[in-house]
């Protein structure tokens, strides 16, 4: 049966034809097939089933790839996908090689824009709609964009923009409630009061063509008229945000009658003017036609996380769960930071949290229910975020703000401008640092180090453990600049004695110390596969000491170069982009100080692979065991003039 | 007669105490210390003639610094400087070790949070008032910020994170106008609206008064009393964008009259909720004051591009002006790029430009004369325009987007997520790219090197003249990938055969080439540094090759490497921060290739000075000719091993 109705489909246009009992059951084999898919594959599931009709809706009345949807954040984008031609390879959802799991032009000429990052969809949308008028097509773009997602200015900026231009852009405020709640802002609460007024909806149509037929006899009625019917509008409309800038309003309809969302659509794409068409939807809508094994399936939390942590709604089935305890036992780093901090805020009452609609990706829901005074989250509003912890800063008190690494890239002048310059400190504490499992190049994160390297007063860290993470944002807390400590998306590894030794400012620590005359210096993240790959080394009669660099900024120049004085070859190891990274910094300073030791560095490069999990993109940029070894033995081969180092022997002492 | 009040001000408690008449006093010695120390020292005029009864009656109001006043953007603090301890260094304004043309936490108590950046304001005065109940404090905290950063959407995150946390937050709106005009989004035409309706409150007032009268007989009788007082309130007042995000809202009020304006902060003061205070100023108020010399200064243009651009309105007396021919008679880069955009959009309809409240200062005025349905200025919002412009260029259009290098800083993930991983073929011309006179810290263009060079598809490059930025600028708009052209905002040197050799990608150009055993590799803007540099070593009997790297990203790096093999010692020289900067990668390349060279990199470090002329600043910084030659005799004197490069004989051939 799953195949009937969507196998068919090869494209929109086939949908046009279909009668609305056939679009009935199509929707529900497409909540099935996301069902069962995000189930193996992992992904968003309550965001997709709640659009599956209204994104039939929008296939039927607009005629892509001619008209243009852009789809904000894009985690909701699988009926999009299944109804494009997509279906057959829909099983490769989020895989490697795979569909990827957000709209991508790369993979389709319906995705007309990639997105991956909140709040971008308006900008864009009015860009390509701004693009189809200057070339003299006059094709319809629409942006399809969450109550969630309007916390982040840009979609105001991009309002604002469009409100002055007046093109015909229409935005779908795809309103599901994720963003209503104590934290999220007052956008919200506006849009909630919004909502409330539908049922005055009839009342005002009935007076709306009452008012129509009254003869317009002179300027002074018709002022009447005006002021009268903004007075009623205004009892039930006292506040339209979208009319204030420029938009035609309509709404809220119900996101889920597809005979109402037709005709509503159909109305707007005749507009000539900018308008925002304001739908109520349900989140996981549907969602218990999931029957053929609903026990696996977890309730669907209302909360606006989702559109910046993609993994947050997989099925608990496939998933350790953030913040839960995973199978192995061992915590994830977001765990540590967690606990860490709420110990921290125990001892110190001036400690803050701050985070910007990422509470439990974060770990930071213990502190939030231990200091609910003292936990701050912004909604999807990174800039904000850090400027916002930088005033708590300079009030005295100890904020951290923690965000993904992907993400801080929306708030790097934050960074710069309100935090480094003056000096406010402010701990970031940065989360899914390097390789992110399944959700593509969008979320990798990989550039924080070339980021905030170049940044004044800026201290960068970068733990091998739950423990050293502990140990560095207690020593942070105390610093009166601020610092960042980036940690990777995983499980911590167990406790080595080389991890509890006191921090010293500006230098790392051997993990592994032999003697030897190879050296791997690397980010903490990397501890696990550096160590894997030193045993094969060793395998090839290759010991090597392994030091973990903890300060990527600022560095100890004296010790360092002592380092590079020290071992014949120093590999520097790091999970980020190798421009920018800390072993061009190494290369630099073993010139600058005629150090003795050649150098080299790992790491990510431009071409970097883009999807699939940690473990197999770090394989594939060679930042695996085997493929750090495999580099390594390669600079032995290349290098005739290198000799060997001696055998591995046991420390001294 | 000009010290006479002033003087006697050390501090806002000292204003407390003044009559009316003395006030007004005040106002004009204030207004006329302004004009004519901005006349001698440049900076803002315009918007801080605007802001003196305003300042006057914040500080009388306010006991700053318990009370706590941030500045947004911060160009307007000369008032606020002048009245909190600093007449007597105002003199220093804007110079070399003088007074901040910016408010600075480092210069006074008074000054609660750097600022230099549009639109931060509020989210870092929401921080400090959260910071101060948290510490048990109840002193006020207010935000002053102007009509065109509303238009950055960081204003509208704190605005709706604000409105849900319900601190009293005292939002003072300073409308000056300066935003109204085609161009600058629907959020400056709402103002105006607003603004309007002024004349209307009398008549609410009378109502308000009328409707209190009405007794409250029963929950019907009151809802309909709230239902018309909305309908009234409606005709005049229907809508309230701040009142939709939960602010209260006073206004519009007169920002030049004292008493009005501190009997509302009086009241808004006693409020227990965050308020909107609607402040309408005149840019430039009072300016006639200036008749010893009226001849000397210029019109003020309302434009929110002195919010942008601390220099605009620099009196025609001492600037060169933008735009305009210098006295030299030699374009600046900004002319040049602005020329070159002009002809090459002559030639190609596809060509786009897009900027962010930057006409004038990135050189646009020409291209929107002359093609105003292809330009863009989208206000005070980076990142909207970068994702517009991608928009665009997804279109098969050919975007430029014209930005501050300092800018940039606020779309870096725009730059990264919208643009770079789609390969989406924006320009982006990065205008006062390195060292920028008299701004300080904030305005700084050191980091785009850094931000950028580690994101995957992007080209990076350095023009070092007029010539070299139009060859460029026609090169990158047939790329089918996005690039970057950074240029100094400074006069572009006369022209040589070096510049006009055509683009090889990847590579540089000698433009000195003498068969030395020493090069000098530069980034284009200090070409003239670099040039006079190698004078003084000839002199000191070094001889020097010059290379002008053009290419930051990406490199042939076959090409750089047999540079780094044929000369003894190459010495990378770039106007941006050390620290990912191009001689870093240059120091990894060698190690990598093992190229014979000794590689070393100057430029900018951490510590670098912030505020002067941008010649005073590359001079401290060590960039100018004698810090140079100097930091290169260095080298050799410290590497004994060095040889002396062969004496300087003319090129072969």
């Amino acid at each position: 049966m799953h195949e009937s109705l969507l196998a068919r489909i090869a494209g929109p246009r086939d949908l046009r034809g279909l009668p609305f009992p056939d679009l009935n059951r199509l929707a529900a084999e497409i909540r099935g097939l996301i069902v069962s898919t995000v189930s193996k594959n992992g992904g968003h599931l309550a965001s997709n089933l709640g659009v599956v009709e209204l994104t039939l809706a929008i296939h039927r009345v607009f005629e892509s790839p001619e008209d243009k949807i852009v789809w904000d954040v894009g985690h909701q984008c699988y009926t999009h996908k299944l109804l494009t031609g997509r279906y057959k390879e829909f099983g490769s959802l989020r895989k490697i090689d795979g569909l990827a799991g957000f709209p991508k032009r790369s993979e389709s000429i319906h995705d007309v824009f990639d997105t991956g990052h909140a709040s971008t969809a308006i900008s864009a949308a009015l860009g390509l709609l701004a693009g189809e008028r200057l070339s003299g097509r006059p094709n319809r773009v629409a942006a399809v964009i969450g109550d969630g997602a309007l916390t982040g200015g840009m979609a105001y900026e991009a309002l604002s923009h469009a409100g002055q231009l007046g093109l015909p852009l229409i935005v779908i405020l795809n309103d599901n409630k994720m963003s209503i709640g104590p934290n999220v802002g007052g956008i919200s609460k506006y849009l909630s009061r919004l909502s409330m007024k539908a049922r005055y909806q009839s009342f005002r149509r009935t007076f709306d063509g009452l008012v129509k037929r009254i003869p317009l006899i002179g300027p002074g009625v018709f002022d009447i008229v005006v002021r009268l019917k903004r007075a009623v509008k205004a009892v039930f409309y006292t506040d339209n945000f979208f009319v204030d800038l420029g938009f035609e309003y309509v709404g809220p309809i119900d996101g889920h009658n597809l005979g109402l969302l037709e005709e509503v659509f159909q109305d707007v794409r005749r507009l000539d003017r900018p308008v925002v068409v304001h739908v109520i939807t349900r989140k996981g809508k549907g969602c218990d036609f999931a029957e053929e094994d609903p026990s696996s399936y977890h309730g669907v939390s209302g909360n606006l996380e989702e559109a910046q942590d993609s993994k947050k709604l997989k099925l608990a089935k496939t998933s350790a769960g953030l913040g839960a305890a995973p199978v192995s036992g061992r915590p994830t780093f977001t765990d540590a930071f967690g606990k860490a901090l709420l110990e921290a805020g125990a001892r110190d009452p001036r400690i803050m949290a701050v985070t910007a609609a990422m509470e439990k990706g974060t770990g930071l829901s213990p502190f939030k229910q231990a200091y609910p005074k003292r936990f701050f989250d912004v909604g999807i509003a990174e800039e904000h975020a850090v400027t916002f912890a930088a005033g708590l800063a300079a009030q005295g008190l100890r904020p951290v703000a923690a965000i993904y690494s992907t993400f801080i890239q929306r708030a790097v002048d934050q960074v710069i401008h309100d935090t480094a310059l003056q000096r406010l400190p402010v701990v970031f504490a940065l989360d899914r640092a390097g390789f992110v499992s399944d959700d593509g190049e969008t979320h990798q994160g990989l550039f924080d180090i070339g980021l905030f390297r170049p940044i004044p007063n800026m201290t960068i860290l970068a733990p091998a453990s739950g423990g050293e993470l502990r140990r560095m944002l207690d020593w942070a807390l105390t610093e009166p600049r601020p610092t960042m400590i980036r940690y990777p998306k995983g499980l911590c590894p167990p406790e080595i004695g080389g991890f509890s030794q006191p921090l010293v400012p500006g230098r790392g620590v051997f993990v592994r110390e032999w003697e030897s005359n190879l050296c791997l210096a690397f980010t903490g993240s990397l501890y696990p596969e550096v160590w894997a790959g030193a045993d094969r080394l060793l395998e090839a009669n290759i010991p090597a000491d392994l030091y973990n660099l903890r300060f990527l900024k600022p560095v100890d120049e004296q010790y360092l170069a002592e380092i590079l004085n020290r071992y014949d070859l120093v590999v520097f190891i790091e999970e980020g982009m190798l421009e920018g990274g800390f072993g061009e910094y190494a290369a630099e300073l073993g010139a600058r100080k005629r150090c003795t030791a050649q150098v080299y560095a790992l790491g990510v490069s431009g071409d970097y692979l883009a999807q699939g999990k940690r473990e197999e993109l770090l394989r594939a940029n060679g930042l695996d065991g085997e493929g750090i070894a495999r580099s390594i033995r390669r600079m032995y081969a290349e290098n005739r003039i290198l000799a060997y180092p001696a055998r591995h022997r046991p420390p001294a002492g």
